[in-house]
């Protein structure tokens, strides 16, 4: 009998969403950063993602944090597929030995990074967990994104140049936990460049790029030595800690000049480029069900 | 220092809603079965529900009937709001010792309910919990409904007759997994009759109409005598037992006769009405965080 820890990430994912109906609603469906909605100009964007104590955050984390990491995690999906936050609902799985304390504090980091970028909290649901079971908070949602500027992980092509935002690993000493959703970056992205494709960087680039050359298509040769590093970080960790949380996407032009004009404090690196064929592959990154 | 599991579900529910901030999108907000969010004819509605082995549905329970309760129990809540299912979106939290069968088993469920009742899903996640955690599936998503075809838990006014579908009590015998969501019934009446407001019965009668009451801002009598037994089943259980997934709603007509021209093989009973000021209170109800 096959376990879910034998198969991984992406095998379970990938059997589950075998067999989906759809319906002439869906735009994109599983596999990208937001599933897309709609019909017209206006689409919406669905979401849902959450944080698990001991996996996601240390279960002695302050609240405030563990909150806004929750909220900031779908924001940065929102941000990656060109859209906005809109409304989100909040899942919070708790044992009964947990205190209010610490949900008060939950949802002050959740209400103060949506104040900060946007997106308002509509509802949501509570449920127990047996006592000593880790706290699990879920937070989906719907963003919004005109049609004109929805970008996906699927428009990636051969000759396309590959960008990541910020720096890259050691998110461990306190980024994965405050970092900024580049929701401003990833408009500006969609409305100034030809940005072919693209994603955030949740994983790793290692496991992320791989993902967004597959579902375009295409292969892709990094230049490890470009990379760019968190203080104190080596290229293996730049590859492999993941929860960097910055955007990785393509574009057919050289953007960089245009981009320190409009964003000087933050780095942008060109990293590679997606080749034709399977190009090469990279090892490391997260995966949730393989240890 | 408090404790979740001495506030209780509404409590705490009531507190984490207490600082939120709103935007013009939002039509209906935390409260009711679904938030409702648009500005136009065509509302949306947001939902999300989860499903934790050992609370909603026992470790070895098969799977398709938990991955149906886990998405009929959010197609309940569409058709609470006299509106239809749209897109759907999963997260599987489990621990790695799950088996992939299980998982195929779950999916079929789910979507053995979708093919039956309409949506479809489009996305999800999939996270890890540690070795030995209950599974929980959480599923949200977004249904579709009329400005006109609107109803809420707040409409009810003194003198409007309260009604239920079908039979309460008992459900733990296997209705809780295998339930039919009552979106055509729901959708006949917004179009049909004078609903006043609606709610789906998931937590029993004693604690989901007190809520629909206050939320009204009226009181309300029950007949005890008239309620709905299921086979078996004593007024205790018909009030306590929880989890029936039948519509409980308020009407200013008597629209019995009309239902079982339509609905010849569905139960519908007048259970008493609402009244000016505060009611009777009912004991029992499920209660997520006091045991």
């Amino acid at each position: 009998m096959k376990l879910v820890g034998q198969l991984g990430e992406d095998g379970l994912i990938a059997r589950v969403c075998g067999d989906l109906a759809t319906s002439s609603q869906v735009v994109v469906g599983p596999g990208d950063d937001c599933a897309v909605v709609g019909t017209g100009e206006d689409l919406v964007l669905l979401k849902t993602d959450a944080v698990v104590a001991g996996v996601h955050f240390l279960p002695d984390e302050k609240p405030d944090r563990v909150g806004w990491k929750a909220v900031a995690r779908v924001l940065s999906d929102f941000a990656a597929m060109g859209g906005q936050p809109g409304e989100l609902l909040v899942t919070l799985a708790l044992a009964p030995e947990v205190s209010v304390d610490w949900v008060d504090g939950l949802y002050r980091g959740m209400n103060s990074c949506l104040a900060r970028h946007g997106g308002v909290i509509v509802g949501g649901e509570t449920t127990s967990l047996p006592s000593g079971t880790p706290a699990m908070i879920s937070v989906a949602g719907r963003g919004m994104v005109t049609r004109k500027n929805l970008v996906t992980r699927s428009g990636g092509r051969p000759g396309d140049s590959i960008y990541v935002t910020g720096w890259l690993g050691g998110s461990i000493r306190g980024k994965h936990l405050d970092f900024t959703p580049r929701l401003c970056e990833a408009a500006w992205l969609v409305g100034n460049g030809a940005i072919t494709a693209m994603m955030d960087l949740s994983d790793g680039l290692a496991k992320d790029l791989p993902r967004l050359a597959a579902m375009s298509g295409v292969g892709f040769k990094i230049e490890r030595e470009a990379l760019p590093l968190s203080k104190g970080v080596g290229i293996e960790q730049a590859l492999g800690d993941g929860e960097d949380y910055e955007l990785l996407f393509t574009s057919s032009e050289e953007i960089g000049e245009r981009w320190r004009e409009r964003f000087p404090d933050l780095a942008l690196t060109r990293v590679g480029c997606l080749v034709q064929g399977t190009g090469e592959a990279i090892d490391g990154g997260w995966d949730h069900f393989r240890r």
